[in-house]
């Protein structure tokens, strides 16, 4: 495992990278900016995907898959869009490499293979999907389209981190269709919710829903709903956006529909996103100075048994005990891992159990079969205690949901406790130097002020929140009157 | 639905798009050569994906993912398969556009963010995963590695159909590492097996496992094995490939690894795949001149029941007879769709679900609500029946069984019957023309016959079967000596 993980207190971002390295979920790769999803981490993310997927279906959503390039043509269809994507776009120029007549054995890109038009790699599919959805409506019968699509997606960074923000990511993207503004609002408030409840229940990540403001809402969209999480160095961490689309998309691809009354209408639009981001907010949320810490309902391994022995025949008993035991667990619907490897001793298991944040550790040797018990340990708190074997699968049973909810309560609290209002600039920027965390503060609705805040401070408006009250107030920067605090902070 | 179908001795080529799009499956974007999987189609390929995922799972395989993107420079690092591929590339050259200073509001390629190593879109992954081994692997402790990725690839290909052939697919890619050869070429034969088991108790196709020749074998492997299935027209379709790279890519990465005695050598591989392309298999094996036809295992409906009513009234009373139905077929886990769309007329509908393959369909009306029966269907067979509405969950138990048996068993005779014996290069030819199918024949093992015979016939040899038994022979084209007979075909 090799030495120690940097504390968070000395450099949280060191022991963020390292944590991911260590804890063995993703590694950068040969190709700048990309990663490699290591077994672990992809084993994380494909649990994410198998609840949110369920989620979607429960909606009402279908998947599909549709190209990744988009001709350029077509990408540049909806200005907005293309505009805030133009500059990060991996572009394919030639589809045909030859040998390079000066270096035997080597290839070079083949001139002759120039494409007539270039193929953007796609950054989001709004283009791509909106000129296919043109061929599937014409009437209202064909509304709404609710499809989801499970992806990669490629958007040139410049400063990339694992997880946070990488050139190639892995994400699900939502596109639909309606006949009516409220039912693609309602649509796109409904998908904002199912990524909260997934947060918060799945991920015990609590998050704040809210909009966006006009200068960070998506490229193309009307409005952006989203869920805005805190993590623990008081940076905030924008967990998964819902966008309202009107009828941008509708129009820049000539898409109409024919009413119940045969008028002809542009069709309303939502998307909504969340990607493999979700592993950087996950890492951040919970872990601690010893590594990952998961919430069972997202952990590959619930839980390790590990043997400890130093004969065949203690190894034998100790099978004996642990079999009964992992068989009833696998009936539960808990994963175990009985790590019986030969090559490795204990303290090195449970160094490495404890780094990969698995939830449960039991532990068993020759003495605890004398005294028919065995040493458990609950990775979120780092306690261990005995018990009686006889309890096992209660007290799994137990943890397994106690976990799940200390973290929640545990983050929930954190949260809460790192929001705090600032009715002068002061305020607001001795906040920030000092806890950081959420800022409440009047902003007067501008994006000139909201770009001044920005420069001055780093801060910006991560969200209006939906559950805020209207309270009359001055602009934290220009003074000018306000109708409601928004929520300010530096984020990833 | 428009016009019929055509049928399939009229136009087997023309039947076959035709059905895809009808049938709602896919149909071809405006990128070209990809093609939009559209929901129905998606839905049959996610439970191709879910069945395939359990039994790699099963067999000790873990999933992961590594960048779409290879550097020219790994790229070429394997020549065989660096120029195996080096002909259907896309490649990213740039990584930025621009405002078209000519031609307001449209973009261009940003010349100045031109990549100085070329990015090839990845047609297969052993390049950048090698690289990646290399990494990961010091002694045999970090043997085997069992990976696959769930992933899309782009091979740029000139002609291009529908599932069949297109520029980019979607497929499944694993890569393992080994410390022995002979765990290397257990593992390509395991996963070939398993590819077999796949394709006959899941999607009811029957299959020759065999081993490909030198010139059809992977470029970069030394041992390709491979499934091959033959379609209603008589051609061949690979529909697995699983290969053993020896040390092809260890060598090129330079990946070696200390054996227990500390000795370096290079690390074993194979790898293997399926793709999208299975469901032309699916598609091309079952279905029949009224559209599409399912194995009920992979049909994303396995039954839908049709309400035929022309008032409320009605409407309500079968409902009421409907519905514990419903809740009794999902219990068991069958999926079903009670088709109570007023947008459509029942006609309409049959015709519908009869194109899209639903392997059984219920109308009940009326007349059954007196006489407590319903209709019952199997796509099959087209064949309907009244029965008892008592009945009803018995026979849809017996008919999702006996249909999923039914199409296996179709198949398997037809591949059976279609695998004849020719002697001379005439009987060669003339099976060709007359049936197609399999054609069974003595080689003399060298490329230039088979190149020979390829050019003369079309037909290439499918594979060198692994249940052939060794028979002194004279080739079919150069009647030079030969050991065992080979499977010939003309392929998709």
């Amino acid at each position: 495992m090799g030495k120690k993980l940097t504390k968070r207190k000395e450099d949280y971002s060191k022991w963020y990278n390292e944590l991911v390295v260590k804890a063995d979920l993703a590694e950068n790769s040969d190709v700048r900016g990309c990663m490699v999803i290591k077994p672990y981490g992809y084993a994380i993310w494909e649990k994410m995907q198998a609840q949110l997927d369920i989620m979607f279906k429960e909606t009402g959503h279908q998947n599909a898959y549709f190209p990744l390039f988009v001709p350029k043509s077509l990408f540049e269809a909806e200005e907005k869009n293309a505009k805030g994507f133009a500059k990060e776009c991996a572009i394919v120029t030639h589809y045909r490499l030859k040998n390079d007549p000066e270096k035997p054995g080597k290839l070079i890109v083949d001139e002759n293979a120039k494409l007539e038009e270039e193929l953007i790699v796609r950054p989001t599919s709004e283009a791509i999907i909106w000129s296919t959805y043109k061929k599937w409506i014409q009437s209202y019968r064909d509304l709404p389209i609710l499809i989801n699509q499970w992806a990669n997606v490629v958007r040139w960074e410049m400063r990339t981190r694992l997880f946070l923000r990488t050139a190639e990511f892995l994400w699900q993207e939502g596109h639909t269709a309606h006949s009516t503004k409220e039912e693609a609002v309602e649509e796109a408030v409904l998908m904002n919710n199912i990524y909260a409840e997934f947060a918060e229940n799945f991920m015990g990540i609590p998050v704040i829903k809210g909009m966006k403001s006009e200068s960070e809402k998506f490229a193309g969209a009307e409005e952006t709903y989203c869920i805005e999480a805190l993590m623990q160095d008081g940076k905030a961490l924008q967990a998964g956006t819902s966008h309202f689309l009107g009828q941008n998309f509708a129009k820049a691809f000539d898409v109409k529909f024919a009413n119940k009354n045969g008028v002809l209408d542009y069709v309303w639009a939502t998307s909504w996103g969340v990607s493999t981001r979700l592993m950087g907010a996950l890492i951040m949320t919970h872990s601690d100075d010893n590594g990952l810490v998961l919430p069972p309902k997202l952990a590959p391994i619930q839980v390790v048994i590990i043997p400890i022995f130093k004969s065949d025949e203690e190894f034998h008993s100790i099978c004996s005990v642990v079999d009964p035991i992992l068989s009833q667990l696998k009936n539960k619907g808990i994963s175990v891992l009985f790590d019986k490897r030969d090559t490795y001793k204990p303290g090195f298991k449970f160094n490495e159990h404890e780094i990969k944040g698995v939830p449960v550790r039991i532990a068993i040797g020759p003495k605890d079969l004398e005294n028919s018990t065995l040493e458990i340990f609950r990775r979120d708190k780092m306690e261990k205690e005995i018990i009686n074997i006889d309890e096992v699968l209660i007290k799994i049973d137990f943890l397994i949901n106690d976990i799940q909810e200390n973290l929640f309560d545990k983050a929930k609290l954190f949260t809460n406790s790192n929001i705090r209002k600032a009715d002068t600039l002061d305020e607001f920027k001795s906040i920030l130097n000092s806890n950081g965390g959420f800022i409440s503060a009047h902003w007067d609705g501008t994006s000139e002020t909201e770009e001044k805040i920005k420069k001055e401070t780093k801060a910006t408006i991560r969200c209006i929140p939906l559950n805020s009250h209207k309270e009359e107030g001055k602009c934290v920067y220009s003074n000018k009157p306000s109708i409601r605090r928004v929520l300010f902070a530096k984020a990833y």
